[in-house]
């Protein structure tokens, strides 16, 4: 590789809306989308909410010649709804699909058949290792009372660790996708604290779109007021992270996004706006390499976040084993009166009415099985990623105080600590 | 690191068979294995099969003299039963749950329930980056007519993956575990092709133990001759296996199973073996590194056994889609029974019976589509890990072009294949 080698990366992103028999003019907006991405021809799309697997194919198709490769993750009962189009070849392929995603009885909510994932893509371009990530985390109901909060801090913690895990190699690391979290939000930082990933909307220098890069916004025929919540000026919950490793650095050039109708300010192509950017990837001498060490102030902050999310995560536990133990109530008690209905089948009074009775009650009881399964399942998930969290902030800790208590910290280190 | 640097592991596997209210003589056998990995001191010993959190906790106390580090990987509704104790602290723990394992609805056979999965554990000895897996795949009940072949084929699939990704930066990866496959099963053939792991039994110069390696054998007194099923001399499904790379070679100097008693010759401490080995890390001058660029004759190995697997995998497609279609046509004919039931209810002659089939067939229908959706969902899990095995296949394909034909891999390079 020369000493003077530069990488352009145009990269391109968008939470697509493409819910059969729900979302609005469907067809038209994947043609107009297929029509914007052959003409703009990025080296990267990476598409969220791509429900149907026909319009994955019929993009595909559409798209084979200006992006020769392409890949459908697919997960869940309906899939993870992620898709990638691609100039470049893909060296390796890789999904995993979030432990916790919602609850299957919240049907109108609908996540949790989505089998929620994260995509990872291995190119190589000029010599250089680049990890693609794409993710859809689940979506937020309701701001003042998120019931979903504790899975999509798990999910932000798992996207993390996957990344941390499997990008060890990698020159440069980019991370698109909806993360259903505004930009200070736990999940958020705890992703950035974790990974190290940057901000393109915080990174770039030219930046043109919506205010405060928002991705859904009021002007968007198909966002109501009701999906802004709070934020009636808009949200900004899609983003483009990355960050170079191992001698190369990388920054964000320009960024784009749409601002409520569709880049020839016709109809938008969804109801999220798209995101553009322009990114270069060059040679970085050792000396001016963004530091992979974090010093004492940045530990803190990654500790902070890190203690942080493990109090909410326990807050989930808590939740999860109190529906687990009330339907373990509804079980102790839908037996009873199931033996109860015996008992009266057995006389002659009430016969006719204890036998209409068992089988609803049959029913009860099997359902409160399953809520009672499901959300022991939610605690040890939970409870997997405290663990996980545990062992991080224990190490964190510990550099912390090697860093400001160099002869304790020797000790201690002595002491071969455990977990 | 000195270049006559040497480093030596003693590893312990077992499957504990610690299931409460059903293993035999558990807590006798629990505290016994405690006893006996105290007295022994290895540097690590995995677990798996230990369904008890209790269990784990009382063994951690037990052990914590000896094995400072101790994880437990919870997963799914009962646990993954995975654990590890080690004398050296982990640097990074992180878990990979499978996506497919089993049927909710075989109950009695319980491994849906378990949560089954792969736990990392990475520690730095002496300078050396190591990754030890452990893991228990989905059992097999019956030789003759497996049905969960297609599920263990993508479990080992994704383990296969898994380490691939997880280990790029390791200097030695280390796997033990139940794999529940024979050696030449098609799973076990795809892990060690596709991550480049040897298998300790038949590396080592040095065996004593049960014959042909067996771990689970007709000596042992919890082994009923219907768990070897057609194999009555012993089955070998329980491996340490491991490779080295960047500059370091490993072998196995011993490895010792036990034989059907404990190791002083008393009741045995599981259904299955015990493995016992003894691993020596060393530095390796370039030119003897086992090489990791694969020829034209392990190419083509790799290939048959890749296609192999996306046969199977196809055929468990196949059968998804068949019960998925199946469980359709009942949920079809529910629906019309009801609509019947609802017109027999509105008349005066049948409405008695009418009412008393209206919640059973109410059950049925919700049944069907629980069915349905759970097929659904297998059919895309197979199919996730069916087009990563395209991939993959693509790509050895032209790298065995490109060895055996250049030219013409040459031109397909230049046309940038999609996948």
């Amino acid at each position: 590789m020369k000493p003077n080698f530069c990488l352009r990366l145009r990269v391109f992103n968008l939470n697509c809306w493409d819910i059969p028999y729900v979302s609005k003019h469907r067809a038209d907006r994947v043609k107009r989308l297929g029509d914007f991405l052959n003409v703009e021809s990025f080296d990267l799309a990476l598409l969220e909410e791509v429900w149907s697997e026909q319009d994955f194919q019929y993009l595909r198709q559409k798209l084979s010649l200006t992006y020769p490769a392409a890949h459908y993750f697919r997960s869940g009962i309906i899939g993870s709804g992620l898709c990638v189009f691609s100039k470049h070849p893909f060296q390796e392929i890789i999904q995993h699909v979030y432990t916790l995603n919602g609850y299957p009885y919240m049907i109108h909510h609908g996540d949790w058949f989505c089998g929620k994932a994260v995509g990872l893509l291995v190119l190589h371009l000029s010599g250089l290792v680049l990890n693609v990530y794409v993710t859809h985390l689940h979506a937020e109901y309701s701001r003042q009372k998120d019931i979903y909060l504790a899975h999509r801090v798990a999910q932000a913690w798992e996207l993390a660790q996957f990344i941390h895990h499997t990008s060890k190699t990698a020159d440069v690391v980019l991370l698109c996708g909806d993360l259903n979290m505004h930009p200070k939000d736990l999940g958020c930082c705890l992703l950035k604290e974790w990974t190290g990933l940057r901000d393109a909307y915080l990174e770039t220098q030219d930046f043109k779109g919506s205010e405060d890069g928002c991705t859904m916004v009021p002007m968007n025929c198909y966002v109501s007021q009701q999906d802004l919540g709070p934020f009636p000026l808009g949200i900004r919950i899609d983003y483009v992270l990355y960050k170079a490793v191992s001698g190369f650095c990388i920054n964000c050039k320009t960024l784009r996004t749409t601002t409520g109708h569709d880049p020839h300010n016709g109809t938008p192509l969804s109801d999220h706006e798209a995101l553009m950017a322009t990114l270069y990837v060059r040679h970085s001498p050792p000396q001016q390499d963004p530091s992979p060490v974090q010093g004492p102030p940045e530990r803190s902050s990654l500790i902070n976040v890190l203690r942080e999310a493990w109090t909410e995560l326990g807050l989930g536990i808590a939740q999860a084993r109190w529906w687990a133990t009330l339907a373990g109530y509804v079980i102790g008690l839908g037996l009873i009166f199931l033996a109860l209905l015996c008992i009266l089948a057995a006389g002659e009074g009430a016969r006719e009415m204890a036998v209409m009775l068992w089988t609803p009650n049959v029913g009860l009881v099997l359902g409160a099985g399953a809520v009672y399964l499901f959300h022991m399942q939610e605690a040890k998930g939970l409870c997997r990623a405290q663990s996980e969290l545990q062992h991080v902030l224990g190490r964190a800790r510990e550099t912390q105080d090697l860093c400001s208590e160099p002869q304790l910290a020797h000790s201690w280190q002595q002491e071969g600590r455990a977990e």
